[in-house]
């Protein structure tokens, strides 16, 4: 098989590394020069909208998939004309526009929070009506990192707010009090077999993934299904092939469904160590008409991004089960320039050892206290 | 890091996989075209003997190591001049020369069969009465997979088993009757602290490894120190940089060393998903100057090659705990086009899906028969 992949960063990289040992060979399509990927497999540089290097990108390959998801829809439709995309442009569709996610997801059954559309300044106070306050205003079409979001305490600030962001099209949300973030990883293959990782506890800070734990802690077999079944409305409703992330709230033992991601997700790069299949390799073995691996998991994992700077590296390659994985990326304030996994046997072996990893890891920022012990 | 690594087989491509995860950037020596290795790095084709080519290839690397023994010592000397070669070129002569090799281990008290020098038709007498019958004599420098050998029976047949490996300079080996054949696979860093895997028995057919299991089963904690101890001697003697890999037989209880190889092992490449760290990874931290990784096992695990032709890849893929390695190499008889190693959380686990594996990858050629299941 011969796999393109659009975007060569840290997810189409530890894609290939995983694939390699499938005997897959690899094609990468990015616009930056110096990817992550760039080292390891072929590569075309070109705009995500330059049709003639898409065209070279796309020649002899069996199949297409993506790493990221701003790709402009007529490429991706100029793609799928030449071969399958997987997951289908379509399910690419509906997580670019949050409207079409919110209204997609409610329409299976999937809890959201309250939310409305914003097209016109005459629609907020309907709008701040049905989401309610605090809401955050979020432009439509994705943001990177938290931009093209505003935050409104009180209805009377909505519009400035609205105007923050642009005043583009936008919708509002309520904010969730939540509990805790959880995030499940779930994959179909193109035979409709689907298979799922364990609800993963998330830490985010400053809009940013900092701490995975998996299994998540105290997450009960009902929560566990209940993110499974919401997995497999959005799969089928999808005819979706690959692996999808879906990150939750939870609030008082419910799951809200926060946000779609129709690719490999950061909250499961524990899977590496962790689980018996990666998730890379999951996605691979999807999308190339091979069954499923196994997702069942190889005792308790923790992953810690690297964040702006690298930290002292040597006490983390002195730390018995802590696995490092750097990117090829140079330091930049808020840049993912890689993630360590802490794997160990049990839940009680991994909290013993990770206060001190996160210490070396995070200096502080991120400690035992962001996660839910109950 | 910058690691320059001579040849670029499977081996080679193995160790790349597991190192860019570490941040370690690769260039390959390779003498053939189409190697396993050649896709995901930068490669410098030439001959081994070719300075002027081993030149450009030692450009700019921060250290260089090796995946095969066949190495010219005009050429690594040459390399060794140029950056630290690990492991170093006197481990590489040891393990290059069989008398050398066999005196060695005999002068640090490690066990090895009775052998004897030939370097005449003189000499036969008294180095078949040394060794005893049945014996192999061997050519003295490497042979691949059993050629350079001839067995003698009878020690009337010496001086025509001595011909028909060309009159070179040999030795004789006396045949040990061993009840199995065991490895153990050892690391040690540039600053002498050493690891250890456990001991893996395997299962050689026509002088192919076909399969492993690790640990070995019934392997009691006086033979793992005992391999261990030996490794220690060999390690510490030769100023080892790098992992190191020991083939003993097991007869009575005791071990006898066979063989060493200077390199990362096909016996250990069950590592990759059944430790905690692999093989691979530990032999660039050795080399890289970084502390050794925990070889803590992840349950039980048996690795299988693929040699000559490809099983039906489907079933393999079907196979929970199975995990493929595909090299990129085109089938040949005898030739090894990957593995497939099973992983899973128990022993018992492990062998109750094992004989299905072995059917669908072997076709009856290696069962559970080949093992000592005591």
């Amino acid at each position: 098989m011969f796999v393109g992949v659009v975007g060569a960063g840290q997810l189409g990289r530890m894609m290939a590394l995983d694939g390699y040992r499938l005997g897959i060979r690899f094609r990468f399509y990015e616009s930056k020069p110096g990817a992550p990927g760039a080292e390891l497999a072929e590569l075309i540089q070109g705009d995500y909208d330059d049709q003639d290097a898409l065209g070279w990108f796309a020649r002899g390959l069996d199949c297409i998939t993506y790493e990221f998801e701003n790709i402009p829809s007529e490429s991706m439709d100029f793609l799928a004309k030449r071969h399958p995309v997987y997951p289908s442009p379509g399910a690419l569709e509906v997580s670019q526009e949050r409207l079409k996610e919110k209204n997609f997801l409610n329409e299976l059954g999937v809890p959201t929070a309250p939310y409305a559309a914003i097209d016109s300044e005459a629609d907020l106070p309907a709008a701040m009506a049905k989401s309610g306050t605090p809401a955050i205003i979020k432009s439509r079409r994705l943001g990177y990192d938290g931009k093209g979001q505003a935050r409104v305490d009180d209805a009377s600030t909505a519009a400035a707010a609205w105007d923050s962001i642009g005043n583009v099209p936008a919708i509002s949300e309520g904010y969730v009090a939540f509990d805790r973030e959880l995030s499940i990883v779930a994959v179909r293959n193109i035979a409709g077999e689907i298979a799922y990782y364990p609800l993963t506890e998330n830490v985010h800070k400053a809009g940013i993934l900092r701490l995975s734990i998996a299994p998540a802690l105290a997450a009960d077999e009902a929560l566990q299904a209940q993110a499974e079944d919401y997995a497999k409305r959005i799969l089928e409703k999808l005819d979706y092939v690959g692996v999808l992330a879906i990150e939750f709230f939870e609030k008082e033992g419910e799951l809200i469904a926060n946000e779609l991601a129709p690719r490999v997700h950061n909250s499961g790069h524990w899977t590496i160590e962790g689980a018996e299949t990666s998730q890379f390799e999951n996605h691979l073995r999807a999308i190339c008409g091979l069954p499923l691996g196994s997702t069942r998991t190889c005792g308790s994992s923790a992953m810690i991004n690297l964040i702006g700077d690298l930290p002292a590296l040597e006490k983390v390659h002195a730390t018995p089960g802590a696995h490092l994985h750097l990117y090829n990326k140079s330091p930049r304030p808020g840049r993912k320039l890689g993630h360590v996994t802490l794997r160990e046997n049990s839940r009680e072996a991994l909290l013993a050892t990770l206060p001190q990893l996160l210490a070396v890891v995070c200096q502080g920022e991120v400690t035992l206290e962001d996660l839910d012990l109950r």
